[in-house]
């Protein structure tokens, strides 16, 4: 993770703050308040303010079902019940802000989430630095054991690994290096050659590879926040995002730990099962053998079911 | 207005609430954080949590614009650039939350504004209690010479006013009477007529007026609620659901003073003229005296523009 | 249903029109096309128009899939396989637009539903007819016999059921009344007193039960659509926005058939199961025999998978 | 602009397609349905779907607004005192859908626009094309001559376009073939060392520039889409999304030619006025002759105000 000094020193001073507030807080999200938490190789997660806890959504819920709610009388029962439900909206009372560097092509698809608000570094008014994601050759190696996206089953070779991120360093460099060229400045600001006149940066930075770095604030309420973790802390997730989103799960048990397990429970680790899913299951538990053929199913719904089930399809 | 004994205990307990936070703070908001101020005759206001301050719309915006943003060294000179300019995003970064409670035809105008989260009171599970919106003589008569929406130029009598609330008055308390017949029930719950059996909750209040109050608590960005507040605020809005946007008003002005001016200055004062009604403020500071004939634009325009100019039309 | 005759007018005109279009269309649908299928006593649902088709989706999924998709060369495998695994974008592309006319306190549950587009008929500038939601006896005793929300198991007995509805007619009407009072305006535009003023529309409107009928255009896109009716079309709903969530998957189901049919086996009809829940599925079909006890789910818990699977609890 | 074979061959298809319709149909925008317009050196706009029309929007308000339209009797008056007025709620009931292809980097300023339905090309899938951005000579002069955003004032020297443009070329050509290397796969499918085993597509295209061409279906509603070409369309927008945004202006003349106009009056070419500046004005108009220091207006602002009334400042 690269920290400019810049940075570093503004994080000093807001650990530093002490405020008195009547507002809900959490001591445990306090505690890593502002911290920056590496992700990848120069990327990072940093939480730098957050509304609402557990018992904000069990507040707004005790209003929306008020005397109906008496039954359920534990907040954790309650929390519980409203993920299970999906009774949404109480969820939405908590909202976070993070502070995020990533990748372009993992911003592009975190971006595709829609209900957050973002600021993101623009390319257009700043310059770039020169920080590029370049994978670790074990990591390369551990997701191609992976047969997902058409990365095969067998490791790749140390020196195919090698070569993968000889390139990815060569192709950065160069393209980071042409940039300032374009510019006909460098990274510190400096005039490259005083007789020519470079491009904008707008235009120039359109030479850079999508594993630059780039970053943002991007701020989220709870709701939308589980259901952004749901699809990108999904092992089909592709795994530069999914670290991020692997954090920020543990980052939503410090701050409201009752919904964090629901939806581990209820969401992350649950399942779904179609009407016809539904059918055979029932007919299972009455101790019927079946068959895919039998089953009505088509070939990739029954291995999926099956798999579901930790049965052999 | 009408807080009941549960609620003002619990405002009571909020406001002792002291927890030590990190987060950026905001004393002249923590001054009034959980007081119901009073709206209407039963309705209030209450601001129960907040994100950010002025500083995080500076922040966001630094982020976004990098070494661009450096010309404009001043944070308020930033924010007021950023308003001016509709560059909205960085006031997304700050969030607020309020519970609110208002007669349900003031709710409908409310919820059109899509942008934020809400947990209503729900007449499916709870029981609505027994009060209703009625509006003071004064605010009739006052209202009345208003040649707004239909409202005459001429004060309503003093007769006629009664006779209006007297007719609110014995609707609200014969349907209220009603409801509670319908579920043969009484507020408090017991049980009218126990040979009876009574019609669900959710039924039951399709009996009930729209001046009923209802409430919920409502979350919302700066930048929306500003939008919110731009349409509501305004002169042209109802008078039950104006009071409502003037108090949030002046709670953003505690809460995010250069926000709140610089709103105030470009949004809210401000004005805006098409290409023509430009060409004519032109034609004019040069000195041309101009008709409505001669301006091109039509009668209802160009009254528009003249009043917009404190003009003779 | 009531159309006045100016609507009646409108819609037979809308029906004659027959324009040629490269677009995309439905003939099932164009059948239906600005149709008013009477919903309760006074309501209705219109579809005005609509964008896209089964192929739309497909279309949309095959430019995001591109090659990936190749594997699911049947269209209707694909937006089956989209909709089992929670890939929304591509249902984005499909938008309808209905006409609807319902009772006010209907319009305040389906209000809720964020993502759409709304024009309400606006009692501000406009008088609202004189037509109030009564239910029927039949459906008064119908619904009591469903221990839902109150509703108990009994049905009400004739008279209660007369009682309710007669309680319902009073109120209406007289608010009515009142209302057109407060306008010193009747309903067709005729001053009641010439010596009294009235008051505003905005104002008078106050004085109306939210078992009045209301109307809007609603325009929305077939993934919210979906997820509207998921909720409002099931068991759980009220009666009074069931029926129309009801007619309107008839009316996706003649749009989308094949995305009509997959929502109705994944989503509608299909289940989920809790990481827990699925534990215990996995167990008793391995054939062990289970209590709430020894299962680890609390009773609630419990009782909802036995009622999911067919068991007795 | 580049189509494939199969694109055309699709496009032909769609042209030929000739429904009969009862729904709102617009000819001028029929005859160039799914045509693609060429954008930039190989991207283009395609319309594929709409509804509504101008008369949707008069549709739509005449239900919100009632009886209380009945001054406004013309369609194109009602249009645009709705725009001038800002009741956007009308223009949302009008939706068009693109097929459109730009570079990454426009996409990524794009896709900032959350009101809209997006399918995007998937490169996690799919193996992009070997597309990319390159200014041309003429366009890298023209622009350098705007000081805009850093492109300073001199054109750029026919030997530095020059340069700028080869460095472009050898990149994109450099890092596409990297990233075929990468997979171990040609564009066409083929392996290209059978003793490797390549890296996943989802991994390998990190390695591509943003001026990369990707392509989406973009769905929207007329509102949202003037919102976006306003600030799109805008002469400080970037020029490569800016060309984009002006040939929709284009379509959407065709398309809501009412809508439009009121648009280009009212928003494109109208202004906005702060309180401050709106009281220099009416003292211009008065006869005043001001300057910066009298107005009570910053530099900047002051400056601002002079070139928006064409004066000296």
């Amino acid at each position: 993770m690269t920290l400019n000094a810049l940075q570093e020193a503004q994080i000093q001073q807001q650990q530093a703050n002490k405020f008195s507030t009547k507002r809900p807080s959490v001591d445990s999200l306090e505690a890593i308040l502002f911290q920056a938490i590496p992700m990848l190789d120069h990327g990072f997660i940093r939480v730098v303010d957050y509304m609402g806890n557990d018992d904000a959504i069990v507040q707004a819920a005790r209003v929306s079902y008020g005397t109906g709610t008496k039954k359920v009388s534990q907040d954790a029962g309650l929390i519980r019940y409203l993920l299970r439900h999906r009774h949404t909206t109480p969820f939405e009372m908590c909202e976070i802000k993070f502070h995020l560097k990533m990748p372009i092509f993992v911003a592009r698809q975190w971006i595709r989430h829609r209900t957050a608000n973002v600021n993101e570094y623009s390319a257009r008014y700043s310059v770039m630095d020169n920080e590029f994601y370049i994978p670790s050759p074990q990591e390369l190696a551990a997701q191609s054991t992976k047969n997902h996206q058409g990365r095969g089953e067998e490791p790749l070779s140390q020196e195919e690994a090698q070569e993968v991120i000889d390139i990815l360093k060569t192709d950065s460099a160069q393209c980071y290096q042409h940039y300032e060229q374009l510019m006909n400045t460098t990274n510190e600001g400096n005039i490259i050659d005083p007789n020519k006149k470079g491009i904008a940066r707008e235009l120039a930075r359109m030479n850079l590879p999508v594993n630059i770095y780039t970053q943002w604030y991007w701020k989220i309420d709870l709701h939308n926040l589980l259901h952004f973790l749901h699809l990108r802390a999904d092992s089909h997730a592709q795994y530069e995002i999914r670290v991020y989103a692997q954090a920020m799960l543990d980052i939503v048990k410090q701050w409201t730990p009752i919904a964090y397990q629901a939806f581990m429970d209820y969401r992350a680790n649950g399942i779904e099962l179609s009407e016809q899913g539904l059918a055979i299951v029932k007919r299972m538990i009455a101790g019927q053998k079946l068959s895919q053929e039998e089953s009505g199913l088509g070939k990739r719904e029954w291995n999926e079911l099956m798999a579901t089930l930790d049965l052999a399809s």
